[in-house]
């Protein structure tokens, strides 16, 4: 696999949204797991849905609305401060454990951030985890009001960092956005960290990897 | 509520998408419940990204594919003939109860289906459920090759019936389909059977109904 740079997808690739657990717990002991799960499943909805019906909103506002959804549903009462202070969680995701290194190792290539979040949910996360020196861009869906895995926002990286689409390897952890990325004519590395199934959308990723510590090897 | 005509939405709002739980049981006994949850949950997703990544496939199809991921998600081996037979119960799904004396009661009014389904698919459930000679039109996005909540399909259903948005009643159970819906412009009804919690995208429906014999004592 000949690969001049590389992109990544930001939410459940490099950051674990599921970082936002512990402070669901906090303040709804017991529920943070499921909160976590509903809130991350309607937040994909939503930028899907909001696309096709074009009423684009950014991921903050997404990420606040399915926030609403996901404690609605369960019968949690809450107020704006809860929210708030679950809603900046999204500001601090952890890093997976290897992803640190592994970038550091990467950073030869052009590396880049191509992401469903605003651009200022994206620039603090990423300078929250200490990582803003190794990308040379953090591209926000934002400037298309369209969110993935529409193909114009594919286009948007590729021509953000004049690169090839052949030349350039696309790693995420989410299926659809895999499939998205390959249908656009990227190659794609699907990152399967917890033994999912891909989805049956008519297209498969180039390589599987299980951490982005098995990535070196498999490019040059 | 002044209303000349009424589109429905037929998967899950005339049809109980869930009937296919039983013939689930019968391959896979102690499963049924949570294969059909799966699989409808993922035949949406596929709706929704195929439209976004311009890959349309039709809803038999599509069909196909999320049954496809939902007995390997849940590693149960299948054959070609065990998904079709599956498969095939999308054509019999039952109507929910009330639907067909309901559904004589209004038919004073235009009555009409949009849906995601196919053209043979709809065209033969309905007439297996003993319904065709109660609509004046059975549409499928189908002509389109997108799916709700996309505005282009609603423009569809005002087009073929050559009726005013603003004088038609779109009666759906999909959250996000009331909610496209309503975008469009259309009056709304949700119809929530099983006290379902409204998605969060910014628009509600004009009323509320639990099952479709609410309906008479609302409009005019």
């Amino acid at each position: 696999m000949n690969v001049k740079s590389i992109i990544f997808d930001a939410y459940g690739t490099l950051f674990d949204v599921h970082s936002v657990v512990e402070k669901c717990e906090e303040f709804f002991p017991g529920k943070g797991r499921q909160i976590s799960e509903i809130w991350r499943q309607k937040q994909l909805e939503y930028t899907w849905l909001r696309s096709l019906m074009g009423r684009y909103e950014d991921f903050w506002s997404v990420t606040n609305d399915s926030l609403v959804f996901a404690l609605k549903s369960l019968q949690l009462d809450s107020d704006e401060e809860i929210r708030m202070s679950l809603l900046n969680q999204y500001l601090q995701l952890n890093p997976y454990p290897e992803v640190p290194d592994a970038l550091e190792e990467l950073k030869i290539r052009n590396l880049a951030i191509l992401s469903n979040g605003s651009p200022d949910m994206l620039n603090t996360l990423v300078e929250n985890a200490g990582l803003s020196h190794l990308f040379t861009a953090v591209i926000s869906v934002d400037q298309l009001k369209i969110y993935k895995p529409f193909m114009g926002v594919y286009q948007l990286g590729v021509a953000q960092l004049g690169v090839n689409r052949e030349d350039t390897l696309f790693i995420t952890s989410n299926p659809w956005d895999a499939s998205g990325a390959k249908t656009f004519g990227f190659q794609v590395a699907w990152i399967n960290r917890f033994n999912n199934q891909f989805d049956e959308l008519g297209v498969q990723p180039d390589i599987i990897i299980k951490s982005l510590d098995e990535l070196k090897a498999k490019i040059r």
